[in-house]
């Protein structure tokens, strides 16, 4: 055997089961899709319990060895991504569910899990788990909640954060903190589990969570809109929450998001036409099957009346539901040259203004390029995809300076639910004062005094 | 002027308007109503911006002297209780509502502002604070959320720390920490808010506040039931979340609260006969005031049918409504001679069983004794409040061994929502693992290294 220095001791004490050296499969776990700098790392540790993940760390601290923890690896900053030499952990043999407590409305889960699975237990017992995401097929629970993940139904049942109830964590010195929960309230000194959520692997490693579900929901509505602006879109979704309580999605596309992938062959929906000024999907989860789509349609009848609205539509079959979705997805944007995602949040009224400072200023320095607006405006998070075109190459770091400058203006955040990671680390101090930062590493210092934890990342 | 030794500085670096040395106000000053140890402080610190809390705790820390932060001192568990000597930091006249953003739905508030004062700040904007607890007309925004208080609409709207979206905090040493994000997605580093919400003053002061608001109620339906007992009681919260959608209050009295609270004359009020297994007050918020009252009747006819329920009875004034809760404050309690209480949470499944074995465990100790059980249990948490009797004297060291020791065995939270304070210091072991007291402990010193925050409080 001639593997590199650290493997030695690794595979020594933790065995080959756990320590894989795999080609292929370290190739696979260099890093996300994100285009931060990635590696191929010199070993993958793969625990299947807790237990096992305590012993991965405790040797590794001993050693004074970097460790990478990874879920599903479908982020978008990096935050899994390890450096030349770092080790990673894989929390993928850590899966499945382990109890649904139906009279708690509770799920316990190991970190592993992948979040679709979690929704289909939580569902097979008539309940619902708020949680979704694009990637519900890959991503994993332990990911989710390191990285305090948003998605489609922010707005009505919270971030990842506002769903854990209980949380398993594995300190970088292998020390087991368990507080596996089920009650919403423990005012018993300080809420230790909200450090470890969003925290992307550098404090602790989540191990098992317990997950508050939902009843579920009886009927959805999906309605697609065109409206005369973000005002008026604005005015739209106060309507809708008023009148029918909780609105479970609430998404806006600008024209430029719209009229570009309806216009793409890829998409292959326009669930109305282009050109009009704002668009709005909306989707309602409600208690009363018979009675919901009514109540939806009367309050679009208002919106339209009031001249908030100038056209609507709502989904008569699941598959045209999800014709709306795909329009909002917006795949077709990957085809654009030089793609540059961006994540931000703003108060929510201030998000038109946001929107059309930074067409403009984009725009005025790449007139050749396109830069589209959508996003969650219920949660005050707008996302941007911009290219300069295809002539002006790779100009994302000027581009993360203009975006990110007005962010700054506007005191707003420059990631709302992506993370930090490694991509956005150099402008963390664009939303985040020196005190707070100061802060931060002394918590870091606190939780791991080696420094091993996912080095590199967030701060 | 033969002030102790401290004070000397004080005034002399922050003047007399700031340090108030009066003796009616520093008697009053000097502890909440829980029993927990009290002492009148030697000062009071009254600033009245940021900027003057910051000089305030500059100066406090360069002389190494302990600061006792005060709201509106309705805690229960000494959280607010000078020990001698101690000085006190009180935010009352950091008071009033700064912003109202209506388009983003938030309020932003100083620490000061009374919760009745936020309560109809947003009322008056047609929008909705979800926290709401008895003590409302005095006690304060930065106390409730530095225990972060929980409440009668938890089970709709969560904890106070549902609530905020920002927060300003004063750093043992001075330093500001101004975070007033307004929207529900910041996911930049460790969300420092998290810590300072519920460390009840000892990591740092809270200052101001961003709030986020909800859509105004239209209609409000409050119901009385008795019920043949905990289970039946908890498929009756099921079944109206799942027909009905978010009920915002689920309220549960076992029949020795009951019976004992309505035939008590001060109560003057009994919506229901005596004598039930088990009763229940709920509330439901709904958008739609013409149809509301019918759902919530049909669900409780469902609930009659399955035989659940035994008997209900639906307010038809708000005079009835409020004679509902009355029953429920059950404030005739404080007649019971040497009244112990408790504040604590389960899986919502357990709690059937957990007040059986309490009630029998303190029976089979105090023949004499009466207990009542009571609370919130869609959020897991149960009230006890106990005697042992006017013979038995002062039991509570013992009445805590035998309550505490249940929630041990049955991995419950000795606070749900009260907090730790002093009061129940003694028994964070029973909640908490040693490794997480650790890990509160390293917090503590790396946020407030001289220890002059509260000192003696929580850890």
């Amino acid at each position: 055997m001639n593997a590199p220095d650290p493997l030695a001791p690794l595979l020594r004490e933790l065995g080959p089961d756990i320590v894989s050296t795999d080609a292929g499969l370290r190739q696979r776990r260099a890093g996300d899709w994100s285009g931060a700098p990635k590696a191929v790392p010199p070993a993958i540790l793969r625990p299947r319990s807790t237990d096992e993940v305590s012993r991965c760390l405790a040797l590794c601290h001993r050693l004074g060895l970097a460790v990478v923890p990874q879920g599903g690896m479908t982020g978008l900053a990096g935050g899994g991504n390890p450096a030349p030499g770092q080790i990673v952990l894989s929390l993928d043999r850590l899966a499945g569910i382990e109890e649904l407590d139906r009279e708690a409305a509770t799920l316990t889960v190991k970190a592993g899990t992948p979040l679709q699975v979690a929704q289909e237990a939580a569902q097979e017992a008539g309940l619902y788990l708020g949680l979704d995401i694009g990637s519900r097929g890959s991503c994993q629970i332990g990911g989710n909640l390191a990285t305090n993940a948003g998605g489609n139904r922010v707005i009505r049942y919270g971030m990842a954060r506002a769903m854990v109830l209980g949380l398993e964590v594995v300190l970088a010195d292998g020390t087991v903190i368990t507080a596996l929960d089920k009650a919403m309230k423990n005012n018993t000194g300080y809420d230790l589990k909200q450090l470890f959520i969003g925290a992307e692997g550098t404090l602790g490693v989540i191990t098992r969570a317990v997950l508050r579900l939902h009843p579920l929901p009886r009927s959805r509505t999906t309605a697609f809109l065109s409206a005369t602006g973000f005002e008026a879109g604005l005015r739209l979704l106060r309507r809708l929450q008023s009148e029918l309580g909780g609105v479970s999605a609430f998404e806006v596309m600008w024209p430029d998001f719209y009229d570009y992938v309806v216009g793409h062959p890829d998409t292959g929906v326009a669930p109305l036409p282009k050109g009009q000024p704002f668009y709005v999907l909306t989707e309602y989860e409600g208690n009363d099957a018979a009675a919901d789509g009514g109540r939806v349609e009367a309050a679009l009848a208002g919106a339209l009346e009031a001249g908030d609205v100038t056209d609507a539509v709502i989904a008569k079959t699941e598959k045209e539901a999800r014709d709306f979705w795909i329009v909002r997805e917006g795949l077709a944007l990957e085809r654009l040259p030089h793609l540059v995602n961006y994540d931000v949040s703003l108060a929510i009224g201030r998000i038109g203004e946001f929107a059309g400072r930074c067409r403009d200023a984009l725009a005025k320095r790449w007139p050749e390029g396109l830069s589209t607006f959508y996003g969650h405006i219920g949660d005050g998070n707008l996302h941007i995809s911009a290219s300069a075109g295809a002539a002006a190459g790779n100009v994302e770091h000027e581009m993360d300076e203009i975006v990110y400058g007005i962010v700054g203006d506007m005191a707003g955040s420059i990631s709302a639910e992506h993370g930090i990671g490694i991509l956005k680390r150099p402008y963390l101090s664009r939303s985040r004062s020196p005190a707070e930062i100061e802060l931060m590493r002394r918590i870091k210092a606190a939780f791991d005094p080696k420094g091993i934890l996912n080095p590199g990342k967030v701060i």
